[in-house]
């Protein structure tokens, strides 16, 4: 085996090979090093014409529009969402590599198919979609966020959900990056270095889909792929203002996906999407469940997606902390930050003005899920993943040490067959309770954060609660924008002054939060639903979405 | 913890009195000890009334129209069960415990309900139905085939399956027998011994379900209650001429079920039903799914049950061998003894006279199936298994350590948590492959044999290959008879006179085909669907049994 270096070399140079050069801001164009936020650089560069610029705003079903009224060729949008991508690239370091000869070749297709039948090809004709890079593709490099894998021969055919969005007539016009061992809520690894928060430079992109969140946030293509094993769609979709679902297990497809644990399913990883709309993402679950996937991919449930959702009256209840009231020694608790404390009222004031019953929702002893969670993450004692990097004397990263620590910690790692099974008893269980609970206590959507704050440095997301909760509970979660920003005038000190924390995550978080650092990032917000009702909570994250707009 | 005798001693001692004597064949009227067949004693005691009798052959329908219209009560229906439940346990040792008197109450609320409010309590109202021990009860001993167990404190509730049989409105009247550590196909245990075959009390009842083969067999329940990680529905079902189906994993609940690896979810068992009719078991499933079980037991699939499957046109695949074709070297795959193949061929006939498409099916690899479940089994290299027997020095059963050879042969056992990743890899892309291949060729059902032969002596039940490959690839499976019995004359020496076998197993079943000895016994066959098609499986079922009677 090469050393890591080496390897790194190749995919870089792929990856250069594979920019759009001429398309590339120049020099002299950058942004000053002191301009932290360089979300709209792209649209004033030029470089896209204002009909172009357009394109960038339009979603799912104003594209299709513009096709058949043959407004615009798939040509045409994708080339200016290819546009974006690469000047976005230049300032935030989010693709892995630009598909830009295939989705150019491919768009040709699908104008031509439109032309000579007058019928799209799909239900997402043309429509330009990136994709994480740990889902593998055909003949190119694959990773996962291991350095050893780019020396693996390239696969004969693609991921299998990646078959999926082609066939329902999406362009894949390129691939994102990912963090080291997929397993932070940030976005740097080896090969690549970091990827940068366009919206604030010197924060998080999320992880481990953050260069999806960066190319759904800024768009740079209207649907995303994403994964999630313990917030790695949500986070990205939290720090870059977009929306983002982690679906119910075992619904979508994930052969097909780079990694060193195929096999383990104590705690699933799934794939979802990411989107600049509930519409959106709606439509990325149907598009891929309408081709019923379970009859290739025999592991997925046969549950069909169900279009014609009807919610009726709904309770939703708040969990404002996820420590709260819990009386006991925690290790892993964590208060929100005040900026997003304000971002929940607003919503709970939101959802009253549309009629919602909104209620305070106790947490079921997240500790208890997380003391469940935390050895299954890595229940061989991490051998698989140190194996990986020692192959190619690849460094750890700080985060990914800071992830196998929530297994090593735990003392219990690796784990014996026996220790396995009364995990999963153990997992299931609280599952159960908590269904109840929810049941008995009449609420069928929980409101809460995302993340403890609106965002993070780079390189400190270290706290996953808010959002791996619901991956041990396998509950579908969607997140969105509360559509406020960080204030630092009204924000600013507030509860968290002499707040003393009640463990030592909970304290280290609580000092993250620095209102002059934050101010104007935008806070987001995450919808909680019931198990294999994705839909429902899609549904009701649109009532959310719609009420919180009508606020504004 | 007390010594193993002791504790056998308090269950035997809480069977015994549980047991309603007056029902007891009187010593004088018990059969020689050299007729093998007692299949008819309790029908011909005089302890039963002709129209008890006219009970015993009542299927669910006919007994719910029975007391809608009042000519029977559920009392006087449950009473004749009863009766020759208890004669029958008499003759075959059968029973773990009788629930006579909560049967008996249960009834006069049953039959209260029906003359206050003029309905039904449910879809099984009234129905006798006796439940694998397995299952636990509450404030009773439960102990799933180890001893130790027996010293556990009751449980506060019944196992949940047991709960929606309630709800039901059936009538729960024994508990049945299971063998040591659920792992045989056969029914012994320490506790209480052998149970017997009534149709020939040489031979096996089979297992683990024996207990249950034996209650539907003989008619001592409308409806029995089974689990199956292996063939334990099916093969009771098959060697005792009744109707058995092992259902998808994950539709049906098994929470509450004794047993000592809580927790593994590599190869899952599952509870189904035996029944006399293809009609008994597709209303025992819609019964359990109609409560939609999912809303409290949480791992369960949200997958309705389909009460309105239109078939139409189908192919059954016929699957004569194993391993047919296999140019490699084996340990598990069997040649069926002549009478199976003569049931095989006698249905392929009537399937096509009813105007079914039959085909030949080729396996896929069974021994393949075979090297991914055996090390699933015992994973742990049966320490779980072991220390409960070493608990009480429980001395370990032939077949016991026959099943715990399946994994410790292998010698992978006890698997590293990631030895476990790969074999549930490797076990998905088999479920994968073996879909794609019932795609490819256009097959929607598999025939194959339940068993090697028609039935087996006690103790020998060695081989699973034909059950238990549905297990690994989950798929569901019906057991039914073929309405043919072994015949000497016709079947004798046949294909196996000079057969040279492939593998060790392969020799030993042959061998243990015996015209004589099997001669009158009756030959099941088994019927393989898709996975969570289980209502298409029952759909084909009823179309082959009602070709198979057609023919008779």
């Amino acid at each position: 085996m090469p050393e890591w270096t080496e390897l790194r070399d190749i995919a870089l140079e792929a990856r250069e090979k594979s920019i759009p050069k001429q398309w590339l801001l120049p020099e002299d164009q950058l942004p000053p090093k002191d301009q932290l936020n360089v979300l709209d650089v792209a649209r004033s560069s030029g470089i896209l014409s204002a009909e172009e610029l357009v394109m960038l705003d339009q979603d799912v079903a104003e594209l299709l529009e513009a096709y058949k009224s043959k407004k615009w060729t798939v040509r045409q949008v994708v080339t200016a969402f290819l546009k974006n991508s690469v000047i976005v690239h230049q300032l935030t370091n989010y693709a892995t590599e630009f598909l830009a000869d295939e989705a150019l070749a491919r768009a040709d297709e699908l104008d031509a198919h439109l032309a000579s039948t007058g019928t799209l090809a799909g239900p997402l004709h043309g429509i330009p979609v990136s994709i994480k890079e740990q889902l593998t593709l055909a003949k190119r490099i694959n990773h996962g966020g291991f350095v050893n894998l780019i020396a693996n021969p390239p696969p004969a055919e693609d991921a299998h959900l990646a078959r999926l969005f082609r066939a329902a007539g999406a362009v894949l016009t390129v691939r994102t990056n990912i963090p080291q061992s997929l397993m932070h809520l940030d976005c740097e690894n080896n090969i690549y270095g970091r990827t940068r928060n366009p919206r604030h430079l010197l924060l998080s992109p999320g992880g481990s889909s953050g260069g999806e969140g960066v190319s759904i946030g800024a768009r740079c293509a209207v649907l995303g792929i994403g994964t999630d094993i313990g917030g790695s769609v949500r986070a990205p979709a939290a720090f870059n203002a977009c929306y983002g679902l982690r679906p119910t297990a075992l619904r979508i497809p994930v052969l097909g996906h780079s990694g060193v644990a195929a096999g383990q399913e104590s705690i699933r990883g799934v794939a979802g999407p990411l989107a600049n709309s509930v519409e959106g993402l709606e439509l990325w679950m149907r598009s891929v469940l309408e081709q019923e996937p379970w009859e290739y991919e025999t592991s997925l449930m046969p549950v069909p997606w169900n279009k014609d959702v009807q919610l009726g009256e709904f309770t939703v209840g708040v969990m404002w902390d996820d420590g709260e009231l819990m009386r006991r020694e925690t290790t892993s608790i964590v208060k929100p930050h005040p900026p997003v404390t304000r971002a929940l009222k607003h919503a709970v004031d939101s959802l009253k003005a549309a009629g919602v019953k909104v209620v305070d929702w106790e947490p079921l002893d997240h500790q208890r899920g997380w003391d469940i969670l935390a050895p299954l993450y890595f229940p061989d004692g991490g051998q698989r993943w140190l194996s990986a990097f020692s192959a190619t004397n690849e460094p750890i990263l700080p985060l990914t040490q800071h992830a196998l620590n929530f297994s090593l910690n735990t003392g219990k790692t690796p784990l014996s067959i026996a220790d396995n099974w009364d995990l999963n008893y153990a997992r299931e269980t609280y599952r159960r309770e908590h269904h109840l609970l929810m049941k008995a206590r009449g609420v069928d959507f929980i409101l809460c954060p995302a993340y403890p704050g609106a965002g993070v440095l780079q390189g400190q997301s270290r706290y996953w609660g808010y959002t791996s909760i619901w991956n041990i509970l396998d509950l579908p979660a969607a997140v969105l924008p509360s559509g406020l920003a960080v204030d630092k005038a009204v924000d600013g000190g507030g509860a968290v002054e002499g707040y003393e924390g009640r463990n030592e995550m909970d304290r280290e978080e609580v000092k993250a939060y620095d209102p002059e650092l934050f101010h104007g990032f935008p806070i987001a917000l995450q919808l909680v639903g019931k198990r294999f009702r994705d839909e429902d909570v899609l549904a009701a994250t649109k009532v959310l979405d719609t009420a919180l707009k009508s606020k504004r």
